[in-house]
């Protein structure tokens, strides 16, 4: 069965490592969390309310990572999944975190990521001249990194799917998904 | 465009909802979530520690709902989708719910419904000699409802697919996305 | 001096265990906390808060269990009380809980249980053919006992004394008090 | 019938407000809460947990005051009860508290006070020359106001009981009912 | 290097530990925390929301105690501070937190309090005849230890300079520094 | 008296807003905090806890902004501070709050930022060719910017002075001090 692999950690947003995550199991993909050690993960919910001028942010669910990522071998997936929250902030500068981006995008992989998770491929030094959605706060981030913007749910570049926040999800996953069956079918 | 119709309610399940509404849009279903009234919802978190013998529970996501249960013309929709959490145990009251699942029943529509969704269908006249997944801790309101408790990450009788909490999820809606596409596909 | 059973457990409603709790050891009951496993358990607390459906769920009181459910003789206590909350949820299905239920029902000593705690009666098979009160959401499943639903601050059916919740427990408990002053007294 | 009345607060402590009040009921009397204002009330609960050196504070009950501590005639009233928790911090600075608690104080009127309680007849200066128990810590406080402090969970001066914190109950409560009953019978 | 001690413990105002502890590093002292035991302490947050009548509590911040109260010497210390918060509650009835406290008030050496911080002081019995600060509430412990309280965001006694909460931490540290700097500089 | 200009807003993080904002009231600076509009700002704790990879979120303080960004006009304040946490990902989106940015720097008015706070300096454009401190997970938001990273308490580059975090403050503050004691007395 094809495997694919999530790159995420402590306070990454709940519903953003989930819905990729349970929507690859139901496609028929072994999906494999990776984090910075292989123990249970503790998520957070991103939300917004009337009045703060940000998202809040409150304890979200547990899940275990099935491996750390000094232990991925990439040679071993398909595909990567990068969810948002506050774990790309950290996790961009694991030197395992960038060695497996890396081989996604050399090996021309299909890849998405949302919100906060093109903080991690520009810091592995692969979003440079592309063009990515993100969470709308991180445009200048996303142009420091050499990238174009686009504030769009679903924005193809290649084989990378992007998008702003897990009320992208849909349109997102979709296009992910295109992507996915075309270049790295379940079987 | 063919639409799904959610029931649920303050003190859903966070992921239950989210889940399986966003995996329909992203399927090119039109989704709404009606509730008892028209307004944002408050969902909450269910998940395991270790020393606490049920599931522990915090505040989860908003999200508004699309109309009320007074509103529903369940002839607009092609399938039903019952989320558990805390909101089955009083929305199974409300007569408008119990009118609306009658009419997926005695049509014969696709209904998936997962953990405390089935007390709904209990409530409501129509899981008598059926048989179901739910949380396992409901297994006597299954059987005082005359239903037959399977254990199993997702059990198919006719065109209703049951789980029993949001970890059945892949499982589950993989089930309900094959009876959909048959029986009520998106267009 | 005479005994009385309390069966709770983790996310059982804390004034529905401590009110009984500590009116009964103010009677002069020695008062013994059964739950799943002998330790520390936690409560939650149940209130209402304008603009949500149900009621809300915050961490509420701790509180050590006395003895496990495996270790209760039934013989040794006069009376058993079953609080609210979502601790009847779960325990209902414990063997030694129905077993337990049993032996003071087929003996009639003096019963008194809240809000979910006729669940539990449910489950254990002695709800059929009686009169009970319940937390409101729950007259399906006392029908679907077998039992008569009565929406009143205190029901009393022999020896058995029933209320809707917390704030029931005044007339609640002036009515078991009545009971088991006269079945059985303190000393 | 006969009417107790209740001093507190928001931060009340959850448990040493509903004890009382409810226990009080359940005997027959009329019960009424003053507050700074007529307004629900927002209590906390006060637990402890290893590893932390004092009580831990949540939010808990809400429960709304009857009246005004300004529109309390005190002869209505036959006894009167002074939870603990937060509240008897700021309401001892209240005149009319201080008006109220000496006017069961000159007519020798039963007097419960528990926890924090005893800091309001302190500032009312009607705890000079008693013996009093409070929560433990408070030793200081009692001393400060001229009275001796007492580490017992009930200590009955007088029509005045006394008690250290909510664990103290059944003791408390007990006694105050032998008062009580004495001196100001529900009929 | 001068050095300043800070006594404390878990429930302390986290404002009022971490101002004056910071404030005075950046000046060039060494400071040293002291609570009842060397371990991580946790600190709460203290503030104020509209339609509630006292200070909300809210968990707030960690941080390690440098030693335990019986193991300061404090002939190593140049200056005394004790924050507010919940802290001065309990460790005003510690043998050597009294013992510190009488050292510095004998020694005349500077001290800086704040809000419940007084309560120290007069379980100490240095408070008497003197004039202070302190969290309004506090007024009549201030009276009954036989000190004159003053509404002030900073009163000086000599080399005893007190506030009424965090909001007072300018003018309050400001006037402490010229005590300090008059007494007891740094190098 | 000399002002001087905070800019926050939502989701900053508590003790970086108040501990200078605190400082600055003390040292005699009028201090003016601006934020997207005026009204009460509520500010988070970010601290750390064994077991969890990044920072923890809790609510934390709130403070009344005194104005809107909009409405600085910037030839007011001698110097500019930027506290971190959560607020600098979105204010650094606001025009104005690039202007007010781009002022300090343009006329070598001294500047304090810390943590997140470099974020603001980077997205209006004047951190390139700098060397800064920031927190240390930002190392490639620094480096992106084109800016040299350097993992200290407190660097110093001309009238800039940067830290890491709250823990910083003492010598981020201290040299913070130096610089405005030097360019911009308080009279």
């Amino acid at each position: 069965m094809a495997k694919v692999l999530i790159l995420t950690g402590d306070a990454a947003e709940s519903l953003e490592v989930m819905y990729p995550y349970q929507r690859l199991l139901e496609e028929g993909y072994e999906v494999h969390i990776a984090a910075p050690s292989k123990r249970k993960l503790q998520f957070v919910v991103h939300d917004f309310v009337d009045g703060f001028d940000t998202y809040t942010e409150k304890l979200g669910y547990t899940w275990p990572a099935d491996l750390a990522f000094a232990d991925v071998n990439p040679d071993d997936y398909v595909a990567l999944i990068i969810p948002g929250g506050r774990a790309p902030e950290y996790i961009r500068n694991d030197a395992d975190v960038q060695r497996i981006v890396r081989h996604f995008f050399e090996l021309d992989k299909p890849v998405a990521d949302l919100c906060h998770g093109p903080l991690v491929l520009a810091a592995a030094g692969v979003l440079e001249g592309r063009t990515t959605a993100a969470y709308p706060a991180l445009e200048p981030d996303v142009r420091a990194a050499g990238a174009t913007f686009r504030d769009s749910e679903a924005v193809i570049d290649g084989v990378v799917v992007s998008g702003r926040a897990w009320p992208d999800h849909p349109a997102w996953m979709r296009e992910f998904m295109r992507v996915l069956r075309d270049k790295a079918p379940v079987s």
